[in-house]
């Protein structure tokens, strides 16, 4: 059953992430016309249902307009059709029914699905890649995630989980990942990466990182890729040594994902895309250098994500609004 | 201007490699009715369009019945239209007007592309990835090509570039591969591959390779894929141990690829795919413990082509019968 009335009205959009549930009320433009959070209540299931379900209840009661339905995004990797959380590297769930759970409290139409997925299609609709034929989204966080819209359609798989490309291995017997194998490329492009890095060099020699140190009691251990991200800003050498590192290993990837898929156009976003220029210009320049085939073809353009942290809402709000007005999305 | 009748006759396939012009009349239902082939004339590209020409001349005079146009798929990258040959890491093309060239002499409806994307749009049509909703090719052979087909039609990405995952790089700082690179997936999974690693072997030791330098008079630098293979096929250890390393190479890309795009099928072809479950089941082994959240996810089926040495003139012909008329593909 469609309803094309519904591409008019408003929908609720829903990021689930590793710190926090966030939501807001999003208008057919894209804007966002109210917001509430929680915190993620840590490893459970049903309490993390509980503060989308809060969210959601705050969120209606406020808005004074129709809701088409409520449009989910969380860091795990769903099954095709949306029902099932198969696996979550950084969260609890591992084949959890949450569709399901949610379906049975919330009363309203759903979509239920990855996070960067939703942060594709919003900066597909309203963001960085309006237009494109091919869009590769890649957010960088704690991890890396990943989404791909093309010809218009959010693509996600045979079984619903591609656009995992954080987990791609870039060197062999590399770092260990959340996921449990070694190498992939969120353990040397993302905020982890960084911390990661910036604790290697601060046990190896206090001296250089001293500024680093300065900021966590001098601990290594207690370095986050915020603390890097800071001083980076800052125009501390050692910090933005570590920023460029990254930059370049996010400027390899973009150039392995284009021998794969050949986008039109790459949109970074998450986190450590704040840092814009410091990250992007390491990525491009490598991009320029590491390209196959590079000087006989174009490559992808790459951008920083336009939506910002509310890109997760605004597109799991407009994936649910699209499925109910029955638009391919 | 289509013609929808067109899909009723038969059509011609070129495939250029790097060693031959193979041409055949392909009929509708995928048989191939007539061959004919000639050398590939070196570095010469209007040479080659010359052992094209004579190759079509051949079948043209030989076949009785009406045809519908003439598909040519090459080792090289093309641009979105096929209008332009991009690039070639292994043949001599650099920016070269294939297309217009070919028009000119052939007076026939053409598609010209590449041979891996013939080679998949074979299997998907006639082969081992009918019904799939998103396939994904593989040929191993000189080096490795690719190709794509997602919900019945051949993907080629923004630039027409997409599927060359031979050039991934899985090594950083690896091995030199022929499009400039270092460390490219084709240099650790393909003919060339084996080629190298029997070198390097015998290099080191000669006692260990005796029966590989047996066949080369001792020279190791003349060793080849197929000395290796044909050596594998008949029981020889080292040989086996060669392979199989080939087989675990081929199933981390696809354990990557799948954490890319997440196919339902993959498809290896291509000169090495001929030795079997030799090179498969060690790859379907390295994919079992290398997929990105493997226990919660399905993975791909991973087969051999049917069609083995024609897909590329099966693919071909039968998408200048497509495009003649007017279907999608």
């Amino acid at each position: 059953m469609t309803d094309r009335g519904a591409a008019g009205l408003a929908a609720l959009g829903i990021d689930i992430g590793g710190t926090k549930v966030a939501g807001g009320v999003v208008a057919p433009d894209g804007t966002i016309v109210a917001t509430a959070r929680r915190a993620t209540p840590g490893a459970s299931v049903s309490d993390t249902e509980d503060a989308i379900a809060a969210v959601v209840e705050e969120l209606a009661d406020a808005h004074a307009g129709e809701l088409v339905g409520v449009g989910v995004g969380a860091a795990g990797w769903f099954d095709r059709t949306g029902d099932t959380v198969l696996f979550s590297p950084h969260l609890a769930w591992r084949n959890s029914t949450l569709r399901k759970d949610l379906a049975g409290r919330l009363q309203r139409p759903l979509w239920v699905g990855n996070d960067a997925d939703a942060a594709a299609w919003a900066e597909y609709r309203y963001g960085a890649a309006r237009g494109s034929d091919l869009a590769l989204m890649i957010t960088l966080g704690t991890g890396i995630g990943g989404g791909m819209v093309l010809d218009g359609r959010l693509r996600r798989g045979s079984h619903g989980v591609a656009g995992e490309w954080g987990h791609m291995r870039v060197v062999p017997d590399g770092r260990l990942c959340a996921c449990g194998n070694r190498g992939c490329w969120e353990q040397y492009a993302s905020g982890t990466a960084l911390a990661q890095t910036a604790r290697e060099v601060a046990r190896t020699s206090r001296a250089a990182a001293g500024r680093l140190l300065e900021r966590v009691d001098g601990d290594p251990d207690q370095l986050t890729g915020e603390d890097v991200a800071a001083l980076a800003a800052d125009g501390d050498p050692l910090a933005l040594e570590l920023v460029t590192e990254v930059g370049q290993w996010l400027g390899q990837g973009i150039a392995d994902l284009s021998a794969i898929l050949d986008p039109e156009v790459v949109v970074i976003g998450g986190g450590v895309s704040k840092l814009g220029e410091m990250v992007l210009a390491p990525a491009r320049e490598r991009l320029d250098h590491a390209l196959p085939g590079r000087g006989f073809r174009p490559g992808p353009r790459v951008v920083v994500a336009e939506l910002g942290a509310h890109a997760g809402i605004v597109g799991a709000a407009d994936l649910v609004r699209s499925e109910v007005a029955g638009l391919s999305a």
